[in-house]
């Protein structure tokens, strides 16, 4: 069986992706969960870890790092994981690529934070461009495969790495269009990330760099977690 | 036959990794040659790439944009792409999205501008810390699967992911441990390789934001470019 390394739920977007996919699709895994430790998770994490980042998987002897690799690691063996059209594969293969390089200004501005919501200071520029892009790329997948996920009637791995999207727009209170807004929607209800934003608000361990960078961001209006 | 829209050899790393990967494994392509325009070139690539940047291939009705989604694409239909064995595809796999999404001090500082060559200010922290997981990165796919290629005998897509560093390496003369020197000096002597490089030297066309980048970096000590 494969062993899954994940960090925190409430901060931890790209543990999020390989973890909903392979719940969603009902492929089993050991979850093996590594909390950030307070300043550096590196050294912690090099002890499973080559890059020092999570996600990480083991299958046996051997290791695959980071959530893409891992992505295409389980497709060999699970069809699943890509939309079967041909064309809806590469579409997907390339929107989730450019998650994996790209919006970098909704990944370093709205860190992912499932149990707090957020009222933005101010929406950049940058921001912007991204929203923007978003919006069209979510837009073109729904209207092009026929929804209700981004590439056709399933989950796929192109949704899974959107999902940590999903809980930004939820704890940031971002805006998209309407057809973009019931997209998030819905991947707040897939059972797996409902799973997942419960157990979030059910962890008690708080990571002090994570939470600092809320205030950068914008107002706390909200903390929704245990105590 | 693929058409592979790529912006000028002097300075587009992304470009590079699969142009020189197609080449190398004798898959045909159009080669649809865009270069940077001064300021912005958004507008321009979006003609034809979804994000504005390149590389991009158009086959016949599909687009797949990103380096990696290209990749994987063309490894559908041809399966040199990537190792044969299943755990060094593995490997394979994890190394080229590492480099992917990392790698970030490396490929900021030192940006690609394969026809100068320029003695380094300083080497930062960051840098000779992404230098540092390089050699280790390097040095366990060449010891792990036997070389000389970095997951086995054959040159595959992980290889390619890493020629723009080979060039890197060259222009601004930064310093590896042995092993990783010598896969290095290998990179440059790959046949599309040298035709990229030579094709880079030739080209007469200069982007100012690109070559600007080089003073931040170091002081210009040679310029090989045609004139
Ligand atoms: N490109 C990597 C990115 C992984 C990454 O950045 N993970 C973060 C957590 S979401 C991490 O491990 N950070 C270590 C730390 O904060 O110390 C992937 O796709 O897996
Ligand atoms: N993640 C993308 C990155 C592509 C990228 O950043 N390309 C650069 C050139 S190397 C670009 O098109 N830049 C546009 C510009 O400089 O205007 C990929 O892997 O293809």
């Amino acid at each position: 069986m494969y062993a899954l390394y994940i960090a925190n739920k409430n901060y931890s977007s790209w543990s999020l992706r390989p973890w909903v996919l392979l719940k969603t699709l009902g492929i089993e895994f050991d979850e093996r969960f590594v909390p950030f430790l307070q300043g550096s998770s590196y050294e912690e994490f090099r002890k499973f870890s080559p890059t020092g980042l999570v996600p990480c998987l083991v299958d046996g002897d051997l290791t695959v790092w980071d959530s893409l690799a891992i992505t295409e690691y389980v497709a060999e063996d699970h069809s699943s994981v890509w939309p079967a059209d041909r064309a809806a594969r590469a579409w997907a293969r390339s929107a989730t690529a450019e998650m994996h390089s790209g919006f970098s200004a909704l990944r370093n501005i709205c860190g992912m934070n499932v149990g707090v919501r957020v009222r933005m200071h101010e929406i950049s520029a940058a921001l912007q461009a991204n929203l923007d892009r978003l919006d069209e790329l979510w837009g073109e997948g729904l209207s092009r495969f026929g929804g209700p996920f981004l590439a056709g009637e399933t989950f796929t791995a192109v949704d899974a790495f959107f999902c940590p999207v999903a809980f930004r727009i939820q704890t940031y209170g971002l805006e998209l269009g309407e057809k973009s807004m019931a997209y998030s929607q819905r991947l707040l209800t897939v059972p797996a990330m409902k799973e997942w934003y419960q157990a979030g608000l059910a962890e008690t361990i708080r990571d002090e760099p994570h939470d600092a960078e809320i205030a950068l961001a914008g107002t706390l209006m909200e903390d929704l977690r245990a105590v």
